[in-house]
């Protein structure tokens, strides 16, 4: 999977998955499965390890049960970091089990810093060729946060064009606050406008063979319009989508984030996914997979056909 | 020092000390002292785990070396990160090193994200109460990032007042591209204008004995004339100052960011300090902390003779 670019490999294994789905890997300890707490707290006790351990076996039987239908997952450093050093290890145990299981890794960081920083940053997440006291560990993509500026963000993307890896910028978030700084006007519209035009900009440096970028996009999947006029600012830029599901919006509210040919929108889901078992299932470890699993064929043909209704459907 | 407001302790501490610095803790593997790397890589090899021992050991290097001259250290997350769980670890080894001896630490990791993620981050910095599976450990106080929105700025406000701690939210940083899109002007002034109007409306909920505030701002040292505009939109709110030292600034041009009282402001500076040693010294431990040591007390000196020719020391 090395040497080929983000973007060609995003679209590739979406086409062979037939999901356009990202499952986010955030797992709650107070929502796991009490079959997993029972035995992390019998390894190792109540504290960090016993954590970190329920989360990488947690993350181990959801991405057993759903590698087959999705393409891309999503950990959240935030639900790892809570939990230390152990928790960062099993962060990166479980971005090591979901790519031999051939996922693509997207690490839903949201880091951002000055220059000298941002490369500390990059190389936490990209790996680094100079320096030879890093353990080779790297994730395939990672969100970051503009507010710093274009210096902060440029050892992120000259960093993912020499490692064939890929961005994904904030512009629009899903929060109901995400306006408050992001749709302030200013003489060339919003703020998030401004961050899209930075982010059309980068992409130019680095298209792969399906026309798409490796600096992409995130953009909340809250109102269908404002997808239609982000896709039109950004046409070659992978649009990273949250909110479908627990967040509101469902496919058809989505479909404005795909281009005519039926790609450039991720659509990101991770507690209707992840915690479906809640829902009535009874906790055995199977039981949890299938309820995992439906709920992702589920979001897979709810998307599919949305697309189908609008004439993107490219399989 | 718990149950004491976080501004009131950083009010104290700085008059204990006599030092307005705050010394950032930004190990970069490449620039260590060759006896420090020579100690690692014979315990560990050439590897995370080598590199978090190197990161520690120069750690308590500094830290035995400026404790008694400086009242707050500020490690820089991304420069942890870099080496994973080992990285980690040696990340919270530091902060409760630092705390031993006295100092308040506040973790440099500018995160930010929508709600319940932001709780998950508050709480990995902050310690959780509620939830009994995480190992206690805690920081004094967090640098966040503004771009999502009051939502994602909530769950840490309210974490740090109901566990007495601070809060720094990005309003203008140092970084030469930091006005792209912070210096966009609005009907309500700059974004950054904006920030600093909300960051003076959190700041309101918690104010302590000496007056400040436990939500602080992060104000560049860039513009003297800046800082004094902050200064008037955010009087109770602390300011963490980058941009001595290595990124421009000196003590001349950062007496606007404190109020006439002699507070207000927290002068970082990282690598002119914990790297002073590179210029001409042996590399000797002791030779390595004498110049450490004289660093600070430069700044210390630097920045209390500018205090006091604009009529701002307050001892």
């Amino acid at each position: 999977m090395t040497n080929i670019h983000f973007a060609d490999r995003v679209c590739a294994a979406i086409q062979q998955k037939k999901s356009h789905a990202v499952v986010g890997l955030d797992p709650v300890i107070t929502r796991m499965p009490t079959i997993i707490l029972n035995e992390a707290e019998e390894k190792y006790g109540k504290n960090d390890h016993g954590a970190a351990y329920a989360l990488f076996t947690f993350n181990k039987l959801i991405i057993d049960a759903i590698f087959e239908d999705v393409a891309i997952v999503k950990p959240q450093l935030a639900y790892y970091e809570e939990y230390g050093a152990p928790g960062i290890a099993a962060f990166w145990k479980t971005v090591e089990y979901a790519q031999q299981k051939g996922l693509i890794v997207i690490a839903d960081a949201k880091r951002g810093d000055i220059d000298s920083t941002a490369t500390a940053y990059a190389t936490s997440f990209f790996g680094n060729l100079q320096n030879d006291w890093k353990t080779p560990k790297k994730v395939d993509s990672v969100t970051i946060n503009p507010y710093l500026g274009s210096d902060s963000l440029e050892p992120f993307v000259q960093q993912a064009i020499d490692k064939q890896k890929g961005l994904f910028i904030l512009v629009k978030t899903s929060n109901p606050a995400s306006g408050d700084f992001q749709e302030l006007l200013t003489e060339n519209g919003t703020i998030a406008e401004n961050v899209a035009a930075l982010v059309e900009e980068y992409g130019q440096r680095d298209i792969g063979t399906y026309g798409y970028s490796s600096v992409g996009a995130v953009v909340g999947a809250t109102y269908p319009e404002a997808q239609a006029s982000y896709r039109k600012k950004m046409p070659q830029s992978l649009f990273l989508v949250p909110g479908y599901g627990t967040q509101g919006g469902n496919g058809k509210d989505i479909t404005n984030a795909f281009n005519d040919d039926g790609f450039g929108a991720l659509i990101s889901a991770s507690r209707s996914i992840i915690f479906a078992y809640e829902n009535g299932y009874e906790q055995s470890k199977q039981a949890i997979q299938e309820a995992t699993r439906a709920a992702l064929q589920h979001m897979n043909r709810d998307i599919n056909t949305a697309l189908k209704d609008v004439g993107k459907l490219n399989w």
